[in-house]
């Protein structure tokens, strides 16, 4: 049975509420069940934290698990800011995918690059979420 | 019927042969083959052109063809330089998706930015071929 | 008697079409039509080209002709990326003149510079089609 | 009766101690009881972390609560480096006032531009310890 | 008796009528009527002017005047490009509250930074009219 | 009857004798001379200073007048360095047309750029004195 | 025996006549006639265009042709612009050697960094039309 | 009897195993063990976390403690982003030596400058796990 | 019989009073009545203004005066940011040599660069008042 | 007779030793000796140095030698930082060809820009040694 | 019996005199007594220059000497403007370790990065003396 | 008796013959014949070199020279990339002043900042071969 983790950093438990005409009305809760139900066959982790050390332990903790099939990373803000993120990614041997909400490159300069994106297997960004279920796919 | 067009850009016309470390070693006719295969119900139309102008003339082209749900973009090097094209995404009404084969995040420094990025419906790169899979996927 | 070539660049045969709040709703062939109407005295010649390379071919192809007055070039987004046409403009010996119809300054940086200004006669910006009569008034 | 919270970022629990020729030889649990008896009708809270996530984590908590008028942040050093924090005053609805003790202009380059005065209603430094009476009086 | 200076610089005399989304609509006439009927214990004295040269000439002859308790200098677009300004304030030994009405960080980059900050004793901005108020307190 | 007004900047009251290789050898007198009887049922005023703070001075006290179509600026250097000026532009409500004598783009890199376009209606620059006939052609 | 392919970009079908004081007055196809006299026992093919694409589609065309022993690339100032053509470049097999009739180091500074030299074999650039010669005798 | 804090930043509990072309293939607690067998007159306390904050914290603790000589700090990635622990290091007053395992002038560009080298006593890089026992000499 | 006049910037008219550990203690009044005992045979006038524009006017005044020797110039801080002056020196044809009290070189990296030096005849700096007395060498 | 100097920079002394994947296994003194063999009619003076200053030395020894029919310079570091080389180009008469063994464009960022070639005759990189006999064909 | 050079660079024969707020007052000579004593099974031979070409010179005749264990090179300020003494020791076989007395990352920004310290085994500054030291123990 | 060294730098053995539409047609040794008869109370003593570290090496050699009044100092070339020579004006204790024959702020952009001037005393530039002797008069 296949098994993914999806991190969410920093404000990302606010989805939902927060700045909905950037990222949408929908809960983070009420998305997982969505996703849930649509892949029975997957275990779906989520951790979510605003503290750049937790995604890193987190990572760490996950990174080297056989059982996971990969890792879905939207590190929100630490995208654009965390080398120690990315250096985590590379650290561990589990693939990472990078997902973004909204289009980052068409919003404000500091989020056109992201020093993750390097260290992931790869990106998916702008298909609100479901940036999410698209990198499940090609996590699977 | 869902109808989807693909443009490929500058070099890609040598898939498979051309630095086969970065962009494997299947050609992209025998990868339309099983695209086609694996979305029977899908109408894939596919264009490929060395030249900025030629992509922007098919996106004007297809761009307002209410009979199609998107367009999947992979401009290669022309997505680091071409605001033409940018504009072109901009005028037409239909939603592109840019997708890249390589992560070009990875790779050397005028590959990090996409002038075309902001301009389309969202960025899926760095999943070979699959990134076009992926594209498809997230227009129906 | 007078001889003008008005020369359009990429995007700009959606004119009236395209981004209608920066364009504004009239299309190309409309507006010729009451400019050569103004205009009787003046053999207003049209090219359209989303190419890069059929601009630089049609400004070496009248760049010589003694006849012509002058060009009037709008070559979009190519006025901040093309080198290529800066040159021609420089290899010719008619006076081109530089028009856009929106006021480039006050979008995008990008869009704040244009490589071709050096090597024109003068630039003309911001007057919505009407910089093209002006255009048409300087080369006079 | 009013309510007011502040927020200090990382090293502030060190006020007093810290380069007194810069920050001044006041500790913030003594500058605290000297504005609790000047503000006698207000309710002062206060939250110290040197944690960039515990900072986000407060602000959250507390950022929807009607009760509060207002959040008076001297995020120290995360200011000029927490693109995270900035999104979380983005993603609250209670005003934040950004305070410094010190005239950031006036020392090295790094701290000359902080990433959160964007994000929130206003800034105050220069003023010692008085920035944070004078953000009150804003919030007030 | 406590004596303040408030010198605004360019565009400042079209305060309520100059873009009010971002100005407001209280002219500032009006706003010194209301600040000195809450401040009856402090003389207000009130300058302003276009022109650098003035504003440096009037920051010289207040700038040593012991009556004065400080000067409140909003300089309007003068903050983010004189450096003769700067050299005046630093030349005087009145301290010097640099203020704006606007939240600049918010605004376009070249606001962003401002030359005089560094000078100043310290820096409000923000919060609409209020700022000057903020000054006065902070000089008192 | 139409009214316009004009106003040069800095150092174009030596116009015909300073570097005449780039600004020509007509005096600005004698150009308003041909002007006026070109344009006889338009009221040209104009006025010249070296001063920042007159032309934001002049911008204000006409820049509401319902009498006037609107303002042909050469702020000359001041263009590339004057916030002020522009912010003047932007707070006024009759249009502004940018005009300069030379072809800015031709010359030192520092001219490439003015602050004011963004703020103006539009801009002609390259065509000697020409430039400000087509300012009056476009704002009648 | 031996095979070269000349290839030149854009607007150097005038050579002879666009700008003689930097390129010269000899026209390419006097020039070739000249050098096929020196070299009888070289196949000289040659090829210009001023698009981009046309350049890129030969490259592929000829680029894996074991008859030929290298291709001679003068791209113009598509040299300084286009990623696409040095994309190419990479992508083919048989060796490029980018020449410039000027020494462009001595130009203006957009001229000074080629995109194509890293991938190609090596640059001959500043001899005039012997620049061409030069590649040769690096090729055979 | 001396005493030495070593304190690790992000991923270095990961010694050993990450990315051991780069880091080695020692575990940190075996590296320790050997550490202290060779000075066994030297109590040497190591703490390590993958947060920013633990290691501000940990540096308050123990930066004013009179019985250590000296702190050994490698901030990984923290290195390179954080000037929150270069505030906490000036903070403090027991002398804190930088190092690193690698040779970081030798890697990614990122990776070249440090924030908190100017505020150590020193810096020692490249030499393996050595770079930890030079540093304690250094602290001797 | 010779004739120099000496054009001070802004903040000048302070001098002996403004940061004389940088500029000294001496009057420019005092130093003025040296200096023409020292050089009876030269009448010297003297202009001080705080404005821009008073600065050029001054230029133009004395510019084309052919019984002036020449200008010596002490710009003060415009000599850092005002392109008008600079075209105001171009403009003239008296020699102009830019004079500064301090090294300023030595001071904040703002005042390294002169928008002046290029512009004027030469340049006389770091030597307190004794730069005036050498200008006036210069120039006899 | 003809006559070249062949002039080496610093670290050349030790080619065939230094770097061999980068810069080969011949020797110069092998070079030399083929070179000569097989340009019996021109006399090859060689000299080598690691002294920036002996190299300007050399340069002016022989570059007003009419003897001489050109200088072949590869300065190696040099030609990234020595603007006191190309001075010494400027002022010799002598016609000077830069050479490189390497392609200096295809290494690190501060090799890709030489100090030297806008002062030179041309530029030939990247074809080994066989750059040293390219350049002497060019100055023949 | 173990072996090391130890170079020094610029101004560093006036160690003792120079700027001893900076560098100390313990001169090179007393310096390299009380190490050999120290050091008595280590011959330590000492180099100064303050030429760049000498420092070449002698890093090309010790680095491949296999009796030394290693080289200590100061290279003062050339460290931060030398790339031939980078390519020097990238060309030899000795390991090299660079040192500075004053931690260069405190001092100004041109200090801040070294052009030789990706090309050593690694970095060691700002303990004083104590870094040759250092520096020795790493070799050995 | 007063005593002067100058110092002359690279290229300027030169003078006279090297590009004397920027430095003039006299010899320096004619120009030292002159300086000489005008200054009889003043032993002038003469160093030129082309060497960077010849330069440091006699500045440390006269530097501490009690009999000395001062250096007058043409580094020429070195002046724009030698911090070395800057660290050596630093280090010793003899007044120096830097000179240039042309005024280097308006020729290429790599002259128009000094790497010396803020070690130096002051700077003298544009006056031909008389900035030698105001800067002897600024040393008297």
């Amino acid at each position: 049975m296949a098994k993914i983790l999806i991190i969410n950093g920093p404000n990302l438990n606010l989805l939902g509420t927060r700045e909905p005409e950037i990222y949408g009305r929908v809960s983070m809760e009420d998305f997982l069940d969505a996703l849930r139900q649509d892949y029975p066959a997957v275990t779906i982790e989520y951790f979510q934290s605003n503290h750049e050390g937790d995604i890193i332990d987190r990572l760490h903790e996950n990174g080297f698990d056989p059982e996971i099939n990969g890792i879905v990373l939207n590190a929100g803000a630490y995208s654009h800011t965390s080398l120690a993120i990315a250096d985590a990614i590379r650290a561990i041997d589990r693939p990472v995918v990078e997902v973004h909400i909204s289009n980052t490159a068409a919003r404000e300069q500091v989020r056109h690059t992201s020093m993750l994106t390097g260290a992931c297997r790869g990106i998916i960004a702008g298909f609100g979420l479901d940036s999410y279920r698209l990198a499940i796919e090609a996590l699977l």
